[in-house]
């Protein structure tokens, strides 16, 4: 694997063409976050942006809150309907849409030559039988699944930059895989077991309404959720069997819990160090692995990191540790679920669909404090 | 006014005698305070609630949240509709139900002799007509309005011993009422203009699954709301101008804002001081007026209160400043919104119409930190 | 194992006897959550209290947030300094100080006929050199340590009862343990690995002034602490071997996160079942074991716990769940960790020791929402 | 009064020359941030940042949290003293240091010819007198107080453009003086009172190591604080005068509160309107005011701003509303207190002062949500 060139921050990148693009599905989080990335990203013209319960509406009146980053050539942008013929003229279309709606819309829109990003979850899972029983409804769109590429950035730039369809990964599982990977591909870990214990903020359950997901329920509360099973186990375990030794099975428990604040994942992954193998070794592997990377940071050993640190960018931290006398690894990785896992990742991948820097439009600050 | 004996935490009340309630709406996070409270009350059995959307389930299943408050003898206890009948044979029906529906069935509790004390906004204002045009309906009950007596426990607590139909006050006047009405009394202070910039943690929007309270806007997000009217603003004005000076018009600007927060509100209230008056005879008036009150405290002059001093509690804090070189008097008042706001102050009420000590069940330590 | 017999809420208790109590250590937050609670307690008189920074300062002044709740007799109490000979004359002495205080103390109070519940960590670890390693420093009381009861008071409220120095468990320790003795003791489950993934509100960093902890770089923000070791790890690994199969040696990875919230712990329990053992018989055994607890719940199985149901109070809320097709466990444990988790677990043992209801002066309703 | 001409985001702008700039005091959230804003800025490289504390400490060291925007280009930067004369070297030189340092510095770095832009108190205040009254020392740098331009960018960018030393704003006298400045020099509302009820995220209390500001004391809590007077009343009386009849008086209360969040303040202000003038004509007035500023909106009526609309950006959003039936106009403006409030405006100064389009390098969207 090759990282593609890093991109400096402070190098002016010269604009070698602007394309348009289409999102469907502009009322949740996720969707936001993906327009407020693409309008302040310099090659990209935003044609066409559809949600349904706000069609015909300007989008500075239905989302305030972008009014601090529309460009001023797009002021009297309005919203569509999910069905809009303008999506077929555009250069890539963006889903962010419940699961079920990509799979309906996307064959036609390959066939007209655009290309496509899915933040949704249907094309992430290879096995249309597994999509089924998780998603309790077949998958109608398995004769293009061939196609779609796994866009978790890192490991697959090269088969993102000539794929026409990216599955872009789930937020839980792009933390968990991005540290993993290496350390299973070289075969320093156990696969069995592999314990995650996940924390999410509260914007990775979307903007429904939801007795649940409350201000006032939420905030100073915590809990696990999703204990039984989370539909993001068996993208993680498609992604980790994947670069595993084959006659070995992944076993993964997963269990997710909602943070009382908006963004941010951090995961807690214990697994067992093989015989012989030991923190440093691990730790040098991670960071081998990421030097080039522009979007992922190995921390030094005794650094632990934090959510903040990540929040509002584009960045994976990875930290870990190894308690003393014993053979457990204990790895700690950050994202913010709606960039890294979401948004950020998907204009990550359309920068590689469109042989541009992977980091342009998405050299920004945290949002720390 | 008299207040009532103050009854010591640590004395052991004998317990005259138990009392059945009821409650009516349960689902809310008023009606779920009042729960929390009166199971936990010396005197009092909960022998009925209601709650259209969990009939047939048991109190404990619904709200798992009560498994720590629920006496044993109580843990059978389940939910029933609106109109069941075992509501007129109780002692005292409160109602935590939105505005419009206790006018509906108040007065055939009543004429049933049972006491109630309602938490909604049907019977806090006395003429029906300003009633109508803030709640766009017609009054349905406005036979029984006379009987109603404000359940400002600090103010009519001999009315309200004698009362059959409790109104108890909304949150924002409580608190705001309390810090004013000894100074307006007195003659202390400008009636006009007043103004009462007040914040409100998100619990007093209630339990409604709406996009707008979700935990993701609500955290690290600060506004005002309600800014062309809120509806507490006329019972407010009612409140002071009723201890005002009949020829001087109370002229209140009013304005809540949402705290990213579960609990507690603060009102910051500007007045100006009557030539010649200082804010330490302000102060005096204050704490002379609220010398033998259980749940009312005046800072000494220099301490600002702060909500979680309060939070948990049936108790109000008021601070006062005087800035150097002006008349302008500023008030800040805290209370928590479900307890002195709504439940708490329900179950003072509840107490003096029984002849209990007001401080009955609700001697408890706040939540801080 | 037997359990005190419940008392129930709203049976109103008689009142045997008044205690003297001393505290000392009232700066932190876990020493003011003891004074909340010996305030109210039916049958405590809070003697002495000592703060080395606030001595001769009225309670209320230095700690206004007590105001709420400070019982009137005692509206006149001072601070003391810590070795103030009053301590000998009370009957039951608190100590909310960091470790290494109470051991130079202890031994003279306990010659004065004193009882003491010592609420830091010097008296947990029976192993002076497990202290030692943990603490970097000598076990000063090394003589005394063999009186001292471990007061995880729902497995050892007969020892409790008759102790004269009670060590008061950890907050995680009490979580975690209290989920896994039962299903040890029974031999459910593996003793290796155990993985905990713990999360504690800010409150358990303590009341100190330290940047890490400022609310501008809490809020919003998750990370692991303690990779390399926390000081509750001996305890838990002392406590669950304690009631293990001696052969076998329990083997635990136990890594706690700061959560952006006041109050409460989730200890996420990882554990592998006993060949032939599932999640149902785990459940019933857990369910069997605290049916007679009054502060332990076990939830039906589906069912996950929130902190936010026990913040407040003194709970412990434990849910249970295995995966489909594997033999991992997983438990969910909340507390309050300043109630179950130190003060109110202290009240609790001081209630067994004075051979009074263990709920005394406990029962109270939980802060939600 | 005429606005730069807007900078689109989305077109590239030719980077006319890079500049080198220092940083005194980065240690504090003001500091951090500045130097988050400097790093992505297109024509600036950072070549000297001060912290005492830190003294030869790579930045990514001492501050984790810069890893993710750190050109690759100044990852060896290390930090040095305050007093180090390569500051004499740099074109421009920020002071993020608490009131007191800038003074004793700025006139040999002026005397070397270098630019200044000083986010501190000292230069804000015209009167020296004044400065000592609120501030309880003399100052030190009188001869150059004149040279200094107040650096409220959308005010006085003209004069900003030309100045060798610039007074950076306070956070709550750029929300306040924004909303109110087009109204009082147009001469719709009456200059007393004006009370004006502020309220700021925790941030803007600074990275000082204080029980007041821990996390467990500001989560889920609210208070007024600087009630007797805060050192921004007289920076807000100074500005509003200035635009204002000479003849008639400023009479401003201001009470800051603090918020349970992170970023942002929420000005709300409550003026009285003219004879004859109505909500209408004021927002007219603001709206034109601002109709080509870059970084200030005026909502439509009926619309209220919310803080994290703008949280991370460097935008102002203002809303108005009269309450039907009076002359009292209620305004609220939000601005994020460490980007607008202080090192974004700094940085849009220092466009003005090298003559760059003052949007460069502040291009980025909202953290929302």
């Amino acid at each position: 694997m090759k990282f593609p060139v890093m991109n400096d921050v402070s190098e002016p990148v010269s604009c070698v063409s602007h394309i348009k693009v289409g999102v469907v599905g502009a009322t949740g989080y996720t969707g936001i976050e993906l327009l407020k990335w693409l309008f302040s990203h310099p090659n990209v013209e935003v044609a066409v942006v559809t949600a349904r319960q706000w069609v015909g509406q300007k989008i500075a009146d239905a989302l305030p809150v972008l009014r601090a980053c529309l460009p001023s050539s797009q002021k009297s942008l309005s919203f569509v309907t999910p069905d809009d013929p303008k999506l077929k003229q555009v250069d890539v279309v963006f889903f962010a849409t419940p699961h079920g709606v990509a799979m309906n819309r996307v064959p036609e829109l390959l066939e007209a030559g655009v290309k496509v990003v899915d933040l949704s979850a249907d094309f992430r899972l290879k096995a249309p039988e597994i999509w089924q029983a998780w998603y309790q409804s077949p998958h109608s769109a398995v004769d293009v699944l061939d196609q779609a590429v796994y866009g978790l950035a890192e490991w697959f730039a090269e088969d993102i930059a000539s794929a026409q369809l990216v599955a872009n990964p789930g937020c839980y599982p792009t933390s968990i895989q991005l540290a993993l990977w290496p350390l299973i591909q070289q075969g320093l870990i156990e696969l069995s077991p592999i314990v995650v214990d996940a924390k999410s903020g509260v914007s990775g359950a979307g903007r429904q309404a939801n007795v649940d997901l409350l201000a006032a329920e939420v905030t100073g509360n915590f809990k696990a959720y999703g204990v039984a099973g989370h539909r993001h186990q068996p993208e993680i375990v498609q992604g980790l069997q994947g670069c595993a030794d084959k006659e070995s099975d992944v076993r993964l428990t997963f269990v997710p819990h909602l943070l009382p604040m908006a963004r941010g994942i951090e995961s807690s992954i214990y697994v067992r160090l093989k015989a012989g193998v030991d923190v440093a070794q691990a730790h040098s592997v991670l960071d081998t692995a990421y030097l080039d990377a522009s979007f992922v940071s190995v921390l030094p050993l005794g650094k632990v990191p934090q959510v903040k640190w990540v929040a509002g960018t584009n960045h994976c931290q990875i930290g870990l540790a190894q308690p003393k006398g014993g053979d457990m690894l204990i790895i700690s990785s950050v994202i913010d679920n709606l960039v890294k896992g979401a948004a950020g990742q998907a204009i990550q991948n359309m920068n590689l669909m469109m042989g541009w820097p992977e980091t342009l439009g998405l050299s920004v600050q945290p949002s720390w404090p």
